[in-house]
């Protein structure tokens, strides 16, 4: 493949990851600071895709995400699902009582609270701008264990002192692969759209009956109020089907008759 | 007013305004470092009240607020929405041609891009953990400007260079504000409920059949995944009316005989 993969860095994010497992380990990466760059590369042309978290992240506000599909002419042609696990990180040949202190971001810390205070709780604790940012740290000194998750222990040659010290299992976050055309059914396929609705009774109700009479699955569904528009809601849904089936083509349809605008984020193969 | 409010710490974040805003600034705030922390202060009764982001926050995932009220028996006795506005901080007496780094979250900085490449294209930024870090560092070196809100400007004493310089205006945040008791009606009240319905067609569709019939708005609608069932999702529900209302406790009626559980997160005045 030619052309880049812009992500949501820094160089360690799990943004880094899931472009990975999208595009395999040779792919070009185009690292970007913000949401808005992504999607920025992928418009100019600077990148063919892009990827950002859509769903669950703590890195960056899915918020973001969110504003920028309402504007962007970008098509969502992707997703992955990456679990995200934080692991303790020093320099090779260093064990954990050569630790001095522990380095991460503020959040990342948070999510490993019960597993320091159990294993490590007098060791003091450093705050960084990112995780990459510790596991930078550790990576220049022996005395410093980053906690950061798996393409950050690539990236700087790191050792798993402890491995998934998170407090909660099971976590994930969804990405969004961006690209410029419209995917081609694979038949495994789901499709995100926006839907304007004024925020009276039943306006919700009667965008779902639709579904509810087409038999089709909505796997998420999310409201969000409108920028500076405190009493307009939009929904973002996702549902089985490809834009180009038939019956997904018979939704738009009757969704166009009982709501305000339907906006076609893209379909494409179900993580 | 006596007994602690437990807030989302570090001192400066918007969680802190919005404990303001609840309860005057002469309320004693108890410093949290994460989300499940401000929960448990409530719930063992270190704090009477709490108060956390539940939508659309940079500081917190709200997600985890969400993991939270999945759990807890704390009430949502009030909610707090309060403008996200950046300013250019330095100490007194410094002015912009002073100011030699730029320092505040990578967020932040996210945040202000637009604003930074035209006002100050050619200073360096600091990635700092946090805001109120920013603050901190502004306070101890007149050659440093943060990036942050009101309440680090009043906290480290600081002055704006420049007001309210974030790329996009009308960015909010609601914050819930958690109790141990549910409140009595106050005539404007909005309830917060989840709901657990299986991923089938029509499932979400059938819950909310009772709030057209009974012609209740629905404010907000979010579907969750439930954690580690990947196909199982609940739904945070916001609608206008307290829970004592004779037409909310018909829709509990209706809701319980159509949903596999409903949830009673609170009901509290509308902000």
């Amino acid at each position: 493949m030619t052309g880049k993969i812009a992500y949501l860095g820094p160089p360690g994010t799990f943004s880094q990851e899931a472009a990975l497992r999208q595009f395999g380990g040779e792919c070009d990466l185009l690292e970007c600071r913000a949401i808005d760059e992504v999607f920025a590369a992928v418009e100019s042309g600077g990148a063919v895709y892009g990827v950002t978290p859509i769903e669950n992240s703590t890195e960056g506000a899915v918020n973001n995400t969110q504003d920028c599909l309402i504007e962007s002419p970008v098509q969502i042609i992707g997703e992955q699902i990456v679990p995200i696990e934080h692991h303790l990180l020093a320099r090779e040949g260093v064990d954990k009582a050569a630790v001095a202190s522990i380095a991460s971001h503020p959040q990342s810390l948070a999510q490993c609270r019960k597993w320091l205070r159990t294993n490590m709780p007098d060791l003091p604790l450093r705050e960084c701008a990112s995780n990459g940012q510790a596991a930078q740290l550790a990576a220049d000194n022996p005395a410093v264990a980053a906690i950061a998750g798996n393409m950050a222990r690539k990236i700087y040659g790191l050792r798993a002192l402890a491995e998934s010290i998170q407090d909660q299992l099971g976590n994930r976050t969804r990405f969004a692969v961006l690209g410029r055309e419209q995917t081609v059914p694979s038949g495994r396929d789901k499709t995100s759209i926006l839907v304007y609705a004024q925020n009276r009774p039943g306006a919700l109700f009667r965008a779902l009956e639709p579904f509810e009479n087409l038999q089709i699955s909505l796997s998420r569904l999310e409201s969000r109020p409108l920028r500076g528009e405190k009493w307009e809601y939009i929904f973002f849904m996702d549902f089985e089907g490809h834009c180009q089936d038939e019956k997904v083509e018979e939704l738009f349809r009757r969704l166009s008759a009982c709501t305000d605008e339907v906006k076609i984020l893209g379909s494409y193969p179900a993580a």
